[in-house]
């Protein structure tokens, strides 16, 4: 016996396979979306609709674009002298709110992972190589994120473009702003102790 | 400068209208929908819009159904003479998924809030009377939620219901499964106390 609606069903099911939402989510999300206004309901229906159709990736550094170069790339006032290599359009907006870089961004489009057969292949290291050769850009920060899969992929592109004449650098690895040090872990302690700084003068990477 | 295109700010915002949903997770579940197969993003676009047009309420219990009357009141093995009065219809699923309960129900469609204008006739109170009319019903649970505005909404009901002739329950309230004495709160415990049944036979509410 069923006890709800079948379209009642299919949009828990359809909620329960977004990322971070469990079956309790999607069932209350889907409950929320029968009592809530029908007008909004539409409206998250048709911004769904919309979304593929209008948008698509940057051709030059492959962040969300509505034309063919996205807004940082289209800007004046951003410096392309220097650009930032991270693995997903969210981390773009992240390293953005942060308000420390004022370069272009390449998305790789995740990070080398040889157990879910990601090779260089699979990411945008060639586009990211044809663009150096322009030969405008002197810095390349590779932010891909701390961990296995990014520090690897940071290790390789440091390898691949060693020999572009670009100098190359890596988000500083220690303790994130308001921790707690005796909660940090070994791996972030020893991390922050190898990459301490001289308080009397800016260290230079 | 907006760095993100519109539509993509769009969906996130509907996103974040969602209950439970906020800015960071809207965010990350619209990009997920740019990342992933664009027939998934369809079939969500699609169970949201069909939902509204292809579920009511039960004109009976006031749970969602997709007829007249509701799985539930439609099927034959239910217990007629008992009803269970619940303030959601997710209140439904959760009792049903309890296995402890084989009779029909009565969704409230909320709890009496003085603060937030929610009187007796904001309810469907006056339903229930006349389903208590038919002479079918012996039992009522008062299911409503053990908070202030359930409690006072099972002690209104016990009131208006105390001359129909039904007999009257309330859910149990004391320790939930699986909890530990230490954390449980005051209330509760005191509550757990008035309750407590003797081991040698079963308590007849």
């Amino acid at each position: 016996m069923s006890l709800i609606p079948e379209p009642v069903e299919r949009l828990a099911a359809e909620f329960g396979r977004l990322p971070g939402i469990g079956p309790k989510t999607a069932q209350r999300l889907t409950f929320y979306c029968l009592r809530s206004d029908p007008a909004q309901v539409a409206r998250l229906a048709a911004a769904l609709g919309e979304l593929r159709s209008a948008v698509r990736t940057c051709s030059r550094c492959f962040f969300i674009a509505d034309e063919d170069l996205c807004g940082i790339c289209r800007s004046a006032t951003r410096d392309v002298s220097a650009i930032c290599v991270v693995e997903d359009a969210l981390d773009v907006l992240a390293v953005e709110r942060s308000g420390g870089f004022h370069g272009l961004y390449h998305v790789l489009g995740g990070a080398l992972s040889p157990i879910e057969g990601v090779g260089p292949d699979q990411l945008r290291v060639a586009e990211l190589e044809a663009r150096l050769r322009g030969g405008e850009v002197v810095e390349v920060v590779l932010a891909t994120d701390p961990d296995v899969e990014g520090e690897a992929t940071a290790h390789y592109l440091s390898e691949r473009l060693s020999g572009s004449g670009v100098r190359l650098t890596r988000l500083a690895h220690g303790l994130p702003a308001g921790a707690d040090l005796q909660y940090a872990d070994e791996l972030t302690i020893a991390r922050a102790l190898a990459g301490r700084r001289s308080l009397d003068a800016d260290r230079v990477p």
